[in-house]
């Protein structure tokens, strides 16, 4: 694994460059008349995710021929590679629609299926947050905020933070609703940018569901480097051809209660 | 009403001043450690909402003497002059303490009981809203976006927002529900930004329950001068002793079919 971070370290500018080409597509859409007149219809915005992951995909291509790269807009290009991009260049849709700032480009390295780098960015106000395996994780952003998750070690002391109550089924309904009903306080809405203030130690809990590789590849070093853990329901490490339940917590000491919640 | 709008000119600058205020106290403390250490307790909040509040309220008696205020954190200062100030200097403080740049500052300014002036400011950002009755309303951000909302006459095509599923209660909620049900999507969380966001046609619909006047009062003059309606849920022009249910639309054309399903 060393060997890997430190290889991962040096496709970090990689990463960064990617960022700003994904931006650079997805900035002049946000809140733009294109988007007013399209009402909430999904087509500009899989056509400027589309683009954006194209143009990802270009740079990796030109800079990593040998990595493979899976996006949600394009599929699997050489997905048993040593080295593996994980992207989504719009993660958070409704967000994005709506004119909410919390949306965010995803991009992931993963070393023989393992996270090792993971980049989040909101390429509307320039924020970014950029975990490396074995290194602090590192957060810009004109807004403030400290990159390091706090400590909480139960349930009724908690942050609670899920994107919707509308993405759970009659399985995972009422054990999202064991953690609610523990935590102290929920609020909703945030995609990505909810394990980015867990990350910042804002949140204490997220919980999701029915999340997609792209959804949380990116997210594990980011909220590892800060100091808190990102697993699936059960604690278990996230992994590609997983059950789609991500749990993030600021603190460890919170798994045991929370996985026992959702285990139903 | 004329003259009443002519004079609420006069007071723009006053309010924008209020705001300045209110963001110097309110900034520093977004995303601190103070913050973090609190682990969403709320009481370095309240202290941030009502040291606002006194800068406000310390202004406008200098610039206004005669004038009364009505705040969330300091109550009624008379309360039945001509011109009223209505205030909440940090509404969304579940967004606040989360690190969500969604939360706002409220200022609106009533004549005789309506709403003549309103303003939403977001201290993060830098993004504000200003509505005067009688002139469209301005928007100034540097992430983009225009203030007039957007056509959308049936539920079916209408992008709802809503702050929590949290806040209905065994009569509301059925009546939410049926909204909801009709409308094309939901996003969650927003407070004040969601009705923003309508006010720049990214938002068709919002419905929100338990609203007091300082949550409300701000947002009419801001949503109407964009083109759009704010009213309780009967479709009835707000009051400051109403039932604190609140429907704001895009297009007038709404109306009848949101105030029919909120009827239950």
């Amino acid at each position: 694994m060393s060997d890997a971070v430190s290889a991962g370290g040096a496709f970090l500018a990689t990463a960064e460059a990617a960022a700003e080409a994904a931006g650079a597509v997805i900035r002049p859409l946000f809140r733009s008349a294109l988007l007013v007149e399209a009402k909430g219809d999904a087509s500009p915005v899989t056509e400027a995710d589309r683009a954006a992951e194209r143009a990802i995909r270009a740079l990796l291509a030109e800079r990593h021929p040998d990595h493979g790269v899976i996006g949600e807009e394009y599929g699997d290009h050489n997905p048993d590679a040593d080295w593996v991009w994980v992207l989504d260049p719009i993660d958070g849709t409704r967000a994005f629609v709506t004119g909410r700032p919390l949306f965010g480009t995803l991009i992931a390295l993963l070393h023989r299926g393992t996270p090792v780098l993971g980049l989040i960015d909101q390429p509307s106000t320039g924020e970014r947050w950029t975990g490396l395996a074995g290194r602090p994780t590192q957060f810009r952003s004109a807004l403030g905020g400290t990159p390091r998750c706090r400590p909480c070690d139960r349930l009724a002391e908690a942050e609670l933070s899920c994107t919707s109550p509308d993405m759970f089924d009659a399985c995972t309904a009422p054990r999202f609703a064991a953690v609610k009903q523990a935590a102290r306080r929920t609020t909703w809405g945030g995609d990505c940018y909810a394990y980015g203030l867990l990350a910042l130690g804002l949140v204490d809990v997220v919980v999701d569901a029915t999340m997609k590789p792209w959804d949380w590849a990116a997210l594990v070093p980011v909220i590892e480097g800060a100091g808190g853990r990102c697993t699936d329901w059960a604690g278990q490490p996230l992994r590609l051809e997983g059950d789609g339940t991500v749990l993030a917590v600021g603190d460890a000491a919170l798994l045991p209660e929370a996985t026992r919640l959702l285990a139903g």
